[in-house]
């Protein structure tokens, strides 16, 4: 059989994706064997894109096991769920210790949690990659974002690092850490990439709708930004889709069906962040918006019957979209801020070691978000691994203090002018609220005292005989219950 | 054994709210059976609280079901989880066809669902109840929330509604519907609750540190809000708790530490609300608040490095808090619209019969979020029990349009001044996202379109023979690549 095993790397799932990475991983000097269910698309695949390429075939999984070199390295890019854990079933009679197995879907991380021990307990070595990018990334440089069994990396660095996007000359592609982590940063990434669509719809909606301007100097808008802080790939598109235009020379924006869809990845990010106690509320708020898109026949009757204010702008234009510009900007940093809070606090709660710097290094180049920004979150990261927060950093806790006249001026104008800016208020409420040494959750807590003897802590400054620290205090709020605490009783 | 089926009702587990509901239950003219697992309890109950009441004890779960009339009643106040499976299993032997077990605990509304399957199977009827209320409701009138097999309900109406909190002579108890909707009802209660509790933090926020009240001048004004629009138990709680002094004269509560949890419901009604796709922005955001302020080690450092503006009030002090009454009163009014169109979509997701009109009465009374309001609420939905949303009600409708100018300039303030309102400004944004007929998703489906080929939709409006209604679009927005759609692969 040892004859046989001519290809260097092996991927079952021939729809566009795998198909592209196929070609991708070939153009770099590997042998590739390609495997799909329905063996017709092996036999078309080979026959057009894969032709005079290094690639070879096999029609059962039998045939594409012996096929690989040892260790195998086997890359799957099937639906999410069940596929997944089918494949990995039918691969193992054919496999041997210390083969790879790696899952580059869409998948839930406590799959991949799953699945590592699953098969490390077999002697079989699986990642679960994030693979970000696209068609267009897939073939010519996508982000990858590689995590599980630590031993598997020495064996597929190469063929990673030298297919994924570059950025500066560095590969867009590190291992992120144990277990389900990959898949668990392409998560947090899909987050960030809601977060930021968010801003720029509430962007395109108050210059819009506040500024009166129309696409067309939206557009400009949006590709003078492209050369600023705000250079991104969403950004570009934006600008792209924007400019687009109908046959009637309309652009074809204005025609499309405001209903978003909002199962996916987000969501997980949003319910991660409520499970781990985080506040990441500008994706919460982003998913949010989704939602209340997708109710657009209701929307359009409460259109007819809740009232609100007109807005007319009066002032100088250019100020007001400076403003946003910056507005823009900051949203942006506390969205990354919070979303890097909740990869700090996941690997602290699942117990990974994960590598900040390359986490943005990964998401500078063939990702969806990739953008100038994350070069400076990159260079945060470098100078100081142990960065507590973004907004420590120098840099941008500099870009924010400069931005915050404008951030604060968008919001305030949006709220009288019955603008909705939900992710940009949630970014603005969130920073002043960290800023913040006393929140007012002291009335809450005396609040569920009160009403439940939840009990309360008493801060460092004021503790006394009567109230010590770090103790768990109930007051007789009113003169009449008791003074049994809830740790006694069931709420 | 017949002559010893003394009682009328029999409950389990002898913490407070246990305690209490038996005493309640015995001072409306039945007998109750009392059991306790550490049965010194019992006996110590019986010897004191319970003397001279038509109460009697049981050192046995044998001798609990032998002294219940049929069909046997029997309430469980045990902490959720676990302990509940565990005393359905060891009183199954002793009950018999018919017999009715009810959980008054926290349980989560899934759990409730499985255990009305399993005990139907098992020719028991189910019934979970919220019960709210605290120590104080549980012995004069807890606010209770039963659903689940609905044939038990004739059974156990009677005991339920006469311990019940009254409004208006009307109990605050009425079936909620199937399965789990009990504890869904009291879980959406219980979020509703989070976010009335974080928009009287914020409110007390801005008085303070935007006009800069004494904290007894706050107490003022939320005693002369308890007499207004805004009457309910936690504005009066509030005042109470803002008029409490210490020793020193000093009130407390600005020597409370202002860390609060939120492991609980609350954070249940946010997950569920983004897995059912409703957009349930202000309990999301007052969990987020909570985990905020948990992090107050780091808000500490946060306040040292970050910057922003200093808030100086210098108009009619009276005008503004007036308007953040306002703003107060229309973001509860959300809130509430918010909670509602959950449990509508819940009512949708999981095939349950619910009576809106009720689930406000029960509201009414009782609970912790019991008002004036609710009262309002409780109209709007008996006068058009098919009302699509609570915003569509004439009273609604005008309360929050004579309201939004104050809320406006509140929010709009506080974006200035540095002071977060992240409740008060997401219910604002809803407010104007909910009657957006267009919103600015027409822009997120094009870019998701563009980079990832996931198609859109076209407004009804602009359908032609190249963008035909109901169908899937993709578009090739920037003359490269192909234009296959994401359907046909995975991204």
């Amino acid at each position: 059989m040892a004859d046989q095993a001519v290809a260097d790397f092996g991927l079952i799932g021939l729809a566009v994706m795998g198909q592209n990475l196929i070609l991708n991983v070939a153009d770099h000097g590997f042998t590739v064997c390609a495997y799909n269910r329905t063996t017709s698309k092996v036999d078309r695949f080979l026959a057009n894109e894969a032709k005079g390429k290094s690639i070879v075939g096999a029609h059962s999984i039998e045939e594409f096991c012996a096929k690989l070199k040892r260790p195998r390295r086997v890359m799957l890019l099937v639906m999410a769920g069940k596929p997944v854990d089918d494949f990995i079933e039918s691969l193992l009679p054919h496999l041997e210790e210390g083969d790879i197995i790696i899952d580059g879907g869409n998948s839930h991380f406590p799959d991949s949690n799953r699945r590592t021990d699953y098969l490390a307990k077999k002697g079989i070595r699986f990642v679960g990659s994030g693979v970000s990018g696209g068609e267009e990334g897939a073939r010519y440089g996508p982000s990858l974002m590689p995590g599980g069994h630590e031993e598997a990396w020495p064996y597929i660095k190469d063929i990673f690092q030298s297919i994924a996007a570059k950025s500066d000359g560095e590969a867009c592609c590190d291992w992120v850490g144990d277990a389900g982590s990959g898949h668990y940063i392409k998560m947090v990434h899909n987050g960030i990439e809601y977060g930021d669509m968010q801003l720029i719809c509430e962007a395109y909606d108050l210059l819009k709708r506040g500024l009166g301007l129309s696409v067309k100097e939206i557009a400009d808008v949006f590709a003078k930004w492209n050369t600023g802080v705000l250079d991104s790939f969403l950004i570009e598109i934006t600008r792209d889709v924007l400019y687009y235009t109908d046959d009637d020379n309309t652009p074809l924006v204005e025609k499309i069906l405001d209903k978003a869809g909002q199962k996916g990845t987000g969501k997980w990010t949003a319910i991660n962040a409520l499970d781990l106690g985080m506040p990441v509320t500008l994706i919460g708020e982003a998913v949010f918006a989704r939602c209340l898109s997708a109710i657009k026949d209701e929307r359009v009757r409460a259109s007819k019957i809740l009232g609100g204010p007109t807005p007319e702008y009066t002032g100088d234009k250019q100020a007001f979209i400076d403003d946003l510009e910056q507005a823009l900007y900051a949203s942006k940093i506390i969205s990354y801020a919070q979303g890097f809070m909740l990869i700090q606090n996941a690997a602290k709660e699942y117990g990974w070691k994960l590598n900040k710097p390359s986490i943005a290094l990964m998401w500078r180049g063939g990702c969806i978000i990739r953008s100038v920004f994350l070069k400076d979150i990159t260079n945060a990261y470098r100078n100081n691994p142990d960065l507590e927060n973004l907004l420590f950093d120098d840099f941008f806790n500099q870009a924010i203090h400069k931005a915050q006249g404008g951030w604060r001026n968008v919001v305030s104008k949006s709220a009288l002018w019955g603008i909705p800016l939900p992710a940009f208020s949630t970014a603005l409420s969130f920073y002043d609220g960290y800023r913040t040494k006393d929140l007012p959750a002291n009335l809450l807590q005396a609040q569920r005292d009160y009403f439940g003897a939840h009990t309360f802590r008493i801060k460092p400054e004021f503790a006394s005989e009567k109230y010590p620290i770090d103790t768990d205090i109930h007051v007789n709020w009113t003169g009449r219950g008791g003074d049994v605490s809830a740790s006694t009783y069931i709420v």
